[in-house]
């Protein structure tokens, strides 16, 4: 892939904005390959992302932060610039369920998601067989052993040590508590098995079966203390018929899964998804 | 079309049941140009759905019922034998959304529902129109005069006076009373303008829209007291970003509306349905 | 609908070009509801298109497109400001199915899609109850009696009369002849009802069957001398399987062709669809 | 999973045939977990399917085949009786792209895939992680040393030395010679990266790319000597836009290819598909 620069921001929306941040794009002679504009006209806010292809500029990217500056601060911006080349750094915490895991980790192998993966750690001592096999350290977080707190205490620490940009929780299935939540807002993304906010919680499959829908989904969302609740990024669902057992669904259900959060993962590594409030603006 | 018989079962389920049957259907010569079985192994029930070539049969209909009945009892079954030729009678309720009241018409005008239309009753007068269109006797019910009670009563009475075998609420904004509901049991259709169990009540797509979700949907399902919470017969879904607005939810949604409630309605009057306590069987 | 204009502009790609358009918008104080962008890598062709509320500038359309012309001229650009108030018009054509012409006849109706339509053109005499239902006057061409020639004489002549500006061809079973198709280069819209390039020519829906493919769909395309290789707007599929004959293939396949019609029909209305060589750019 | 027989069966139709099916399983007490029927009414022939709970015979299999024989020549059946537990032996072959492979082997690794791998053989040495890993024989034919007749040979003898019942090529490609692809008829199931028959043959994402579709697909069919022309199990679509380069559908289409081929690959594992000339029965 060749090296980008990705500017994205949001403010307040404001005549002048987009010919600013257009006429400064112009002046340090961008090319620009992919532009993407969202106005929220019931709030106000309008949210921009460019991809600028890095040998176009007369300028580095440090140089590039620096005179973009004013420009951010006049317009009350959000905003960051970001290299492609620097990849983030993504932990990935699984539990007994591993299709989730070993997708991400194939797409990840064969480069479809641009990241490092320095760590993966899982409630269960199986999932070891897959971080080995692709080399990187593994941590089996005994929860029975350590008790919730000291088990998540063990996790936050882990992740602080390994430097995470981004936590994925790949189907792991123990719930965050709420000062982890917030420490790592915005920072974790979840795959909850249901087209939230459908059967939110525990067992969602048995949920849909009993209910009887005719669809079945997934939902890739941010972690937030409200459990199920956070900002969604991606849905997926497939149809079902009355043949279906529940445990046809969970079998069935895992390709929603897989690739609703493989998209969302992959949205915000690439810095397509701008959080406002409770939803997410995802330039796709 | 050509006319068949349609034989509908549902029974406990037993060994020698299907061999009891088809036996019967063989000695009777019948031609089978759709079978469809399901057994629900949680509640060992068993469900089966029959469609046979009337000019293939060596008895009429009021014979063939005559002879099923002893294995129908053997087997204690709820069953029906059903001709293709007799049309259900089907009354279309609206209020003053047209969008799915005109779908269904139009599949009716060009034969995809086979069905009769003797009443079309709205809440809202300027649905006349297109009930004038297809030559359709009108009647508005005007509940701010006359009040729910008897507003209600009216359309109760109506539905009895026009014989009516199937009442579809395409988009009636009105909440029927229970006693109306328990008359109507598994003879009356809604559709709801979101993917349920998700945004029950009112004003969906604006739950849709402040949730943030990715995917709107709709429900065609049996009226029952329980609000929303009837056994589904058809769900669509369709994809959604952040720059749709609710505005735009709702004229998106529409096209989910009217596949669902058609296909739904269709399955009911081509006896495809079997209600089987909150959920259905759908021989789609 | 609010009143807004819809700038729609496709140039050779260069820095500095959104740089002056949105400078050029800033300073007639436009408020942008809606801004797209795209650029085409492999032809180096950039595509933009604003959308920008009218009560928001300081100057009406004209002198807004006089302003305008001298940026247009320096870009080389293909472009057009257009004003959402004034509604094209719009003539349907149609043989004798008629579940397409119905659908866009409600969508109109409903205020879905924001054009006029001065006229109904049909081969077949028995549309003209739907063209009388809205009082829109209706023309019956007999091919028969006219021979092919004469019968599209008459319906260009048509065209004209009425002050065409797109022609839709819904399910219009006639192939037009190579002066029209030209004549009405990237102004008139057809739906065929398979996956194109899947199944061009006649009864897709019987080529579908016998090869046994598992979806059908529709494809809603741009009128060219080529038939059936016009640039896509829009595509629909749906699932079948074995159990679906020709003809359950023919009333499902219904579906998709109203709703990929609808769409490329409103896409092109709302000024949408960039004509790129043999493709569209779409900002659906 | 419960131990079941299947009964799978197809032959011309005939009144009686069900009845005589469902008679036999009735005396040998067999309880029915699914039962699938469908007619060919333009062919008229028919095709059956039964999954019977092993545990609730009164006789072995073989003692089940032998009194079903009669029954079967009666009415000229191809039919086999497949125990669940035995599991089919299916043989992977890949090139250099190992998403499809990967996703192959997972979904058998967590038992989604009832089947034994005992080998994987690529044309591409790297491939050998993979099947290291599952710690299965990899076999490295090298095309460009051996030429294709030799290397062909090969592969033949490795597919009879490991007595494979079922050859998946999981985006295998080189075109297998007439004499292997006639050898494996019924028993090689290919994924081609189109939704087929448009775009066979080569580089089907460029063709597409090229041609502007607004959906891409997978294709999921038995292998034949007519090249992409086999009878289709599965197909899969996902939407795409202008914005989409052939790289993008490449990356995107992959979850079509996995998903079509890993259900077609299930389907016929669980003996639900019957090539019935040019197409299947899939009893899914």
């Amino acid at each position: 892939m060749e090296q980008t620069l990705r500017l994205v921001i949001d403010c307040p929306d404001q005549v002048g904005l987009v010919a600013s941040v257009s006429q400064f794009l112009a002046q340090h002679n961008a090319t620009i390959v992919e532009a993407s504009h969202h106005t929220d006209l019931q709030t106000g806010r309008f949210f921009m992302r460019h991809e600028i292809c890095t040998n176009s500029l007369t300028m580095d990217i440090e140089q590039i932060r620096l005179a973009f500056t004013p420009i951010a601060d006049k317009y009350s911006m959000n905003w960051k610039l970001v290299d492609s080349n620097k990849k983030p750094r993504m932990a990935l915490l699984a539990s007994h369920e591993s299709h989730c895991l070993m997708d991400l980790l194939h797409r990840w192998h064969s480069k479809e998601l641009n990241c490092e993966i320095p760590c993966i750690i899982a409630n269960h001592p199986q999932m070891k067989q897959f971080a080995d096999w692709h080399s990187i350290p593994f941590h089996w977080i005994d929860f029975k052993t350590l008790g919730k707190e000291a088990a998540f205490a063990q996790i936050s620490q882990l992740l602080k040590q390994y430097n995470i940009d981004l936590t994925v929780l790949a189907r792991f299935m123990q719930i965050l508590p709420d000062a982890l939540c917030k420490e790592l807002a915005g920072r974790a993304i979840n795959i909850h098995h249901s087209f939230l906010p459908s059967f939110a919680g525990a067992k969602p499959y048995q949920q849909a079966y009993d209910r009887g829908v005719k669809l079945i989904g997934a939902t890739c969302h941010y972690v937030t203390s409200d459990l199920d609740e956070g900002p969604i990024i991606e849905q997926e669902v497939m149809r079902i018929s009355h043949s279906d057992s529940a445990q046809d669904m969970v079998r069935k259900g895992k390709n929603c899964e897989k690739t609703a959060l493989a998209n969302g993962v992959r949205y915000h590594l690439e810095d397509r998804v701008i959080i406002h409030r409770s939803k997410t603006v995802v330039f796709a």
